[in-house]
């Protein structure tokens, strides 16, 4: 059976692409970055900053919401978009990488994986047939299959038992979302470690199952920048150009623009959110640490020349002052200053792919990263 | 000395009063609220939220900036409203309430009080001339005079003996005061506790000394509300009738309907953005916990007839979820929708002043906080 397709390619640069994705709730426009609303919330962002910032599609965490406050109340009320006010486009994960990370007991079979929540010790079952209804609930207009993810390093054997239960938990998958409505996408999610062998099978057996789109998993997950760019590498090339791609969990700015140079077309990752909370802001200049004390007289903005309001109008003193002090507001500010940068970021690749200038631009925004942060005043 | 005067009676109904003070960062309503910038930071909001939901004035916290980040490097930062961005009238109080809550080791004599800080254990000591100097570092619109605020219930002899302290240190505030620019602005503060005729010796040797604006404080430090009223009674018909009244750190809505209702014209308190981080929204139904498990499937609106958008565009599932789930969004939803509530009370105080139904308003607005919350659905 052939699956529909939302992704229209609009053009490429080397092998980077552009291109649109057509959701049940708005169009996005890729390369994307998708800010990560864990549980239901932007932390320390309010909805309307995430879509002033450029975002068109944000990212919710399965795990966390079905624990709390749970996938049929989400239904209910009317899918995560309403609930949440965001009412644009959503990706959701299949909870399985959060429960590998964050739930206790936890104990994966040919079935699925059992668990007990972090937050009450109450016990759950993960099917890739549940995960698929869960994100069905959540009205997710991109769900995730649901896989296993193995931590780097691990021995090729241990990879290619993950590997290939993902792949028969894929096709489980697939067949638990063909009573979805027309429009909805399921992605299915390529493992194989750091293995080439392992990476070329998975793509391929995922590509005969056939889905609206392919993930990258198991990267960024504590091997080097190299390994996570030679495996896209292996892995790229060999899925279909008329789907989109999605690297997950990545990364910072330098790994999302190799990883674009590479054909990957979307994103997603705390860290724009998670770096502002602990005081470090992005910038063309590279990541400032506002905490440090050469900020603390600087009444110069992060950056007077980005498009983003609060990298212009904030004092580093005073951004510095807030993060010390501990208010909230530092790590709205920085979290927001955040978001915005990798929005700004992804326009950038945007109009350069389109420009056919993305090789310039790579180098240029490098150099302006490697360049640093301007002189103390 | 006459002391300038920048506050104009506009009219009043029964004892509550309409005014006008103009300071040199803007013009305030009267009555006001000011909501509190503790440390160079309204907790959970925004600046333009502050603005946006009506705030004419903010209050910051002398204590707080005096150790954090410091009033020199503010000034020369270019004063508080400039460091903060909020750039409108503000006032700060003297640094004394919070030296007696907060700091440890405190110790006072005539000359002032020593304490240790409580985030490094380093060694100050703030006198009325050191406190009116920091201010003005700060580039306050309305300083403070120090004074020496008595937790109730206390004796009676000790009562006195603060107060009388209190006026000593009010007369050298105002003279430490005498090289301010035009403009900016003095309070002295009526202490004298529970006991009336302390309440009218402090107003008179206050008045004699004379002030821009006269703060009824050492209120709402655990005495009931009626007693709370009562000395406004009894200090209110006391002070000028051409300068502002100000009630230092009250209160509840109702506190504050009650005490315009004595002619008071302006308040501060955290209670708007420290409730609000725990799950209490303020509404014109009266105090509503979100986080009570009737809320977790209502799609309602915490009030669907408010004029802040966030009290009518958010359900009260999705408040009461990001509360449970510890998110930000929730304090920092729940905090704007309280100050928005309380500008709106305010807002409502106005009108009905100049209306000539500030009794009718009064009636109405505490049946509509008894009648309490809309039924579960």
């Amino acid at each position: 059976m052939t699956v529909a397709n939302h992704f229209e390619l609009l053009g490429s640069n080397g092998a980077a692409r552009l291109g649109r994705l057509t959701t049940p709730h708005g169009v996005v426009r890729t390369p994307a970055f998708m800010p990560v609303g864990t549980i239901g919330a932007m932390k320390g962002l309010h909805w309307r900053e995430v879509r002033d910032a450029g975002a068109d599609i944000v990212l919710g965490n399965t795990y966390h919401l079905m624990l709390r406050p749970g996938a049929e109340r989400i239904a209910a009320l009317g899918g995560l978009q309403k609930f949440t006010t965001w009412n644009g486009p959503m990706l959701t994960d299949s909870g399985g990488f959060q429960v590998m990370s964050l739930a206790q007991l936890r104990k994966v079979t040919e079935q699925g994986v059992t668990f007990r929540s972090h937050i009450d010790g109450a016990k759950y079952e993960l099917t890739p047939e549940r995960a698929v209804e869960i994100q069905r609930l959540l009205n997710s207009d991109i769900a995730m299959q649901l896989d296993e993810c193995v931590r780097l390093p691990a021995e090729p054997v241990e990879i290619e038992r993950a590997m290939q239960l993902s792949l028969r938990w894929a096709e489980r998958s697939k067949r638990a979302f063909e009573s979805a409505p027309d429009g909805y996408m399921l992605f299915g999610i390529a493992q194989g470690g750091d293995v080439p062998a392992l990476r070329h099978a998975s793509a391929r057996g995922l590509i005969d199952i056939g889905f609206h789109g392919y993930a990258i998993g198991g990267l960024a997950v504590g091997e080097p920048q190299e390994v996570m760019l030679a495996m896209i590498e292996e892995v790229a090339p060999i899925l279909p150009t008329d789907r989109p791609r999605y690297l997950m969990g990545v990364g910072t700015p330098e790994d999302i623009l190799e990883a674009v140079a590479r054909g990957v077309d979307m994103f997603d990752c705390v860290m724009p959110t998670r770096n502002g909370r602990h005081g470090m802001a992005f910038t063309r200049h590279g990541q400032i640490n506002i905490r440090n004390a050469r900020h603390q007289d600087d009444p110069r903005p992060l950056d007077e020349e980005s498009p983003w309001p609060a990298a212009r109008n904030y004092s580093r003193a005073y951004l510095h002052h807030l993060v010390r002090a501990n208010e909230t507001l530092g790590a709205m500010l920085l979290s927001e200053i955040n978001i915005a940068y990798y929005q700004t970021l992804m326009r950038g690749i945007r109009a350069a792919i389109e420009a056919g200038t993305f090789e310039e631009f790579r180098v240029a925004t490098k150099e302006g990263w490697a360049k640093g942060d301007i002189a103390p005043r």
